[in-house]
């Protein structure tokens, strides 16, 4: 598609591959990758290296070097023991070849050591221009030029085939896996990379590779972390702009899971909530196991385009199953609109004692009728603007001759209403499966996992009707950070990045609180103001409800005394007056400066329901004004905004403003932040008011968020 | 087992047997179950009758009429038109049959007339102590006997197995479905009876037939509704204390389902919440598709026995499939304990390069350690308290020849180790498959689909550690409700019953009010009363914090001058004066009389989480204290009640008498009653307090929760 190739192309299309380390003995990992080679039938020139001068292997005239190799070589593959790798790169940059493919393992997932030699090896060849994948990688296939250059065991059982989907995995267990199920039923791959340790080469590169591919027309990938948050970010950005679904598995997601991934690898999980929110906003879409992933990405790869809709019309054999597509359809975020009238008729006129209704419940009085199935699942192509018409077809897979006709009239509907995707659930053969891929209809044989696989898909649909911007290239987040230690100066200087904050006074003695309270008006409410006082209710610090001057002398000497005998060393700046805020409703807005993504912004309403209920959204910064409405939108506790039981509406648009304001603010000052929390912003029919508000730098430990 | 034989032991194992409307041609329907019982070898005698008169029907001795056929019949299996349906059923009763098995379809699905058709076929089999299945029951399948009594063609394709699983289903296209994805997978079944439109013989009986049937370890159910609530209830239970899982799945969850339900079938679809709670209630768990249930019978008939508890170990092959399932575990209530030092230690002697953690990963090098694969199980197995080990062996079972030897391993570590369960994931081949099983091993594809069916077998052994104990029978539940239709007249009632309610004055003057203000003290609040307003605050009528005898009396020309002009038809009664309660936790209790079930007891907390998060649990009546102590504890927003944020815990105690008292005058008023509404109950450090209640009547306009 694009005329410059792109970076990857001569990893995945060498012409002449050299293997080094290759052994004469096809079951060994060293001589197994240039069977596997060898027996794909790989298009391109073939060198067995080894040291130990052997002049020929598995039946391949063999180097005893790369150097010794005539002609050019495009790539290497890499597979001596650790100690021997510098030395084979070293050798294959002097031959020129282009890419390095390493398949040896025992580098940064070892510790310290093995990364300082996975680093050396990485500047080799960018020194050089060399592309690397690996170390400890499994390895890639391209199916298009029979690549298949990996040792994976998996490849004696289950011969690749060739198809529309691409993997790009960190992990080689993870990929032989995915890779296994799904050959196991039938499904095909363009190409699979195994990226390993990712000295070079990351999964974000290949997702990127994957884009432009033409061969590629559905992208899955895993990933445990990630070492650059905008390279990821431009890649499924870019998949998504061409139209490509994308299924990314991120795992580490649970406590437990996390608990698990940092037993296993040097690398940070990285956040995973920042993980999630990139991917939605992103266009792509977190499955929940592989045999999800694989579900999606074969009803993509079979019907050719996302859903136009989350619509679904259903054709039934069995009332109930319809009934259980319907629970599903409900949970999933897939919607059923009832039939119209006119299709309603028609179906009636077709099958008088069928359910005219969405589910469409055919009876057995379909068997009577001829042609009936076809006839009844072309009511629902042609009534309605159902993304997608699902038909429950029971067992008729099973019974190939049998179900012949149904094939060719599905085939007919199938060009009469190109626009709509048309899905089964039915048991059926492997050669009826696969007359109905070629034909573009998807086949499942368990009805919720149909339904879960439309609901994937048409999630990918929707998300990307609202993706994220980049953030422009010059703006590096540098701002000087200033003094933020105290919550005055907190709020201050986020009141000078515009967010909406109350006015309240600093005062330094009771006298000087007893001016500053004439001033204010009543009633006020007094804090302690101490740069090392951050969880100031828990010392008695806040006193609310003050309704005169006398309460405001008072009040001055109790914090004062808490404060002195709570936490002696604690700095005293005196006590912050502040107007009393009645009523409103209190949110909560939060950064969190991810090592991966940078600066993620949260959002939180009802007090309580962000601790209980885990209510809060996450997005990525910068935001504009219609991806805060829509964070704001996510939360459910949001409804006590919006008219919550007849009361009136409050000022969301006040809240979106001072969304897009923090996360600007977090942007400017990215190096040096490491989070903020904006608790309570509180909102009103008419505005909004920040009460309280910690920054922490980078380094700092970080402020508990409920912290006045 | 049981030495009296169940009332449905003459369905499954009749000796003899008559088809009546058996047909020569084995394709059609009536021709199609005489065919299977040939085929499948019926143990019994088959009668083919059809009033044709024909000789011989499919190479047997034929009947015009049932009553022709010499010596006893146990069953008739009806497959007549409907209309013929009514003379087939006389004459089996002449016969002398024990059971008819209905397959004829067109009775009550049809509606009223079909209704009233198959009322008075069951009335007269009711009178002749005829037991009968459907009508428009697909049929049953008794493996032990070769009783294929069916006309589904799923039998064409796919011959059943015997094995431990039975399945009860009303759907017959439902059962259809499982039977075929089961037998797919090869899976065997004890017994599969199709109950249909249940005149008779429904689902529940059936799970009490299997729960004493020596050749079923693991019950599968499927229902759209249910006619008595109390003997599903004692049928769960029954398989319960049987020591049988049992997997039910209920179709019509949510609105968009129900609405489904709603349009396909006559019976009501129930109360959804109220069959989750009883299914938990019961010991049976609900899973969420056909897959899954079928996974987890899986689970359960190959390990023969529930796990100990819900802790696993992992030992994989890979660290990142660990990861997986660590998060998969998180995620549905499997822990994964640390293993002990001495496990480390164990681990580490056999692989020093393997992360003796878990998950524990082997890494590459446990190929190079003979048996190392079972040897590092057996760590698992040895040390710690895992009642259930899970080993990723990616691809392994593909070649069974390189696998034999594992799998003897297995075999021992089995033998070993009887109390804890051992599964593995695995891609493999059905001889692999089918090698495990014999050995007590199930073996899952997909990581993610094997931790959940984990789960669900864990989740059943820890829902039998709670059971519900079944009401005495005496209670009928018809003590007379009395007038509760004011707010005082129910919070007097309920009372009376021993809930905790504030004490308060109904005043039907300004000055009865000022009188009974200076009995009460202050502050005080005011409420309209009234038996037609239910939703006091929409029309101003509540005023709060009332500091003195002036403020009453204002406050009683305010109200009632407020509901003349809002609702000038209602009856005033006066004003309610009650002492205002400050600082607590308010919280929700409620009860509805669910159609099938009875009382049902739901408990809420903190204010709007119960509508915005819906965070409410339900459990069926009678509660004992500690099944209301569980009903609390299940509602993630009674933290609130426990010492939140550092607070003073709240009289949770308080809230479980509350909850006993309102259940037990629920299951004494279940026969007028409809819901009860007790919210606010305001929880405080030491007890707890009513602030408001609706009880609503049967037939009467259900009251709005939120009434106060």
């Amino acid at each position: 598609m694009s005329k410059t190739p792109h970076a990857l192309s001569p990893l995945l299309t060498p012409a002449s591959v050299a293997v080094i380390g290759a052994s004469s003995d096809p079951d060994r990992i060293g001589g197994r990758v240039l069977r596997f080679l060898i027996e794909a039938g790989f298009e391109g020139k073939l060198y067995p290296v080894n040291r130990s001068g052997a002049a020929e292997i598995q039946g391949l005239p063999a180097f005893a070097s790369i150097t010794d190799v005539p002609g050019q070589v495009d790539q290497a593959i890499v597979l001596t023991p650790a100690a021997g790798v510098e030395d084979a790169i070293r050798g294959s940059i002097a031959k020129g070849v282009k890419c390095v493919l390493v398949l040896t393992a025992g580098f940064a997932e070892l510790g310290p050591e093995g990364r300082a030699l996975q680093d050396k090896l990485r500047d080799m060849c960018q020194t050089a221009g060399v592309r690397m994948v690996g170390p400890n990688s499994l390895g890639m296939l391209n199916l298009d030029n029979r690549y298949f250059a990996t040792f994976s065991t998996v490849l004696y059982g289950l011969q690749p085939r060739k198809g529309r989907i691409a993997l790009a995995t960190q992990s080689g267990a993870f990929g032989s896996c995915a890779y296994g199920m799904a050959s196991l039923r039938g499904m095909g791959f363009s190409q699979i990379v195994a990226t390993g340790n990712e000295a070079d080469v990351d999964v974000a590169e290949c997702i990127d590779f994957f884009a432009q591919d033409p061969g590629t027309d559905v992208i899955c990938a895993a990933l445990e972390s990630c070492r650059d948050g905008q390279r990821l970010r431009a890649a499924l950005l870019k998949a998504a702009a061409a139209g490509k679904p994308v299924l990314v598995m991120k795992v580490g997601r649970t406590e437990l899971g996390a608990a698990a991934a940092s037993t296993h690898t040097g690398s940070l999980a990285g956040n995973d909530a920042a993980f999630d929110a990139v991917f939605a906003e992103c266009g792509a879409l977190r499955p929940d196991s592989i045999e999800q992933m694989l579900d999606i990405a074969y009803f993509c790869a079979v019907t050719g385009r996302l859903p136009a809709n989350a619509d679904m019309g259903v054709v039934t054999g069995s009332g109930g199953i319809g009934v259980l597509m319907a629970d599903h359809a409900g949970e999933s975020g897939i919607t059923m609109s009832p039939l119209s009238a006119a299709g309603k008729q028609a179906a009636l006129e077709l099958l008088p004692f069928a359910v005219a209704a969405n589910p469409l419940d055919m009876t057995a009085q379909v068997t009577s009728v001829p042609g009936g199935v076809g006839r009844t699942i072309e009511v629902m192509l042609q009534h309605g603007d159902y993304g997608t018409v699902m038909a429950y077809l029971a067992h008729s897979g099973l019974a190939p001759a049998r179900f012949a006709s149904t094939l060719e009239q599905l085939r007919e509907l199938r060009q009469k209403y190109p626009q709509k995707n048309l899905a089964l659930i039915m048991l059926s053969t492997p050669e009826v499966d696969e007359a109905l891929a070629q034909i573009g209809i998807p086949c499942f044989g368990d009805p919720t996992r149909a339904v879960a696989a439309l609901a994937g898909a048409a999630r990918i649909k929707a998300l990307r009707e609202n993706l994220y911007e980049m953030a422009p290239a010059g703006r590096r987040g540098d701002t000087p950070l200033g003094d933020v230690a105290t919550e005055a100066a907190a709020k201050q200087a986020l009141g000078a990045a515009g967010l909406p904050v109350l006015r309240e006074m600093l005062c330094a003695s009771e006298d000087a609180a007893a001016a500053a309270a004439r001033e204010l008006g009543f009633p006020l409410v007094a804090k302690i103001a101490s740069p090392d006082i951050l969880h100031k209710t828990e010392i008695g610090g806040v006193i609310l409800h003050l309704q005169d001057e006398a309460a405001v002398r008072a009040a001055f000497g109790t914090l004062m005394q808490r404060a002195k005998s709570a936490m002696p060393q604690a700095r005293l700046d005196g006590v912050l007056l502040a107007p009393m805020v009645k009523g409103g409703v209190e949110t909560l807005l939060g950064v969190q400066v991810d090592a991966t993504f940078g600066p993620m912004v949260m959002f939180g309403a009802g007090g309580t329901a962000v601790e209980l209920h885990r209510d809060v959204a996450l997005a990525s910064a910068p935001l504009t004004p219609q991806r805060a409405r829509a964070l704001v939108d996510r939360v459910r506790s949001s409804a006590l905004l919006k008219g919550w039981r007849g009361a009136k509406p409050l000022d969301v648009d006040a809240v979106v403003q001072a969304l897009c304001a923090l996360s600007d603010y977090a942007m400017g000052h990215a190096q040096e932040l490491d989070s903020i929390d904006v608790n309570p912003l509180v909102v009103m029919e008419k505005g909004a008011v920040c009460l309280d508000a910690v920054i922490t730098r980078k380094g700092q430990t970080a402020a508990h968020s409920a912290a006045h």
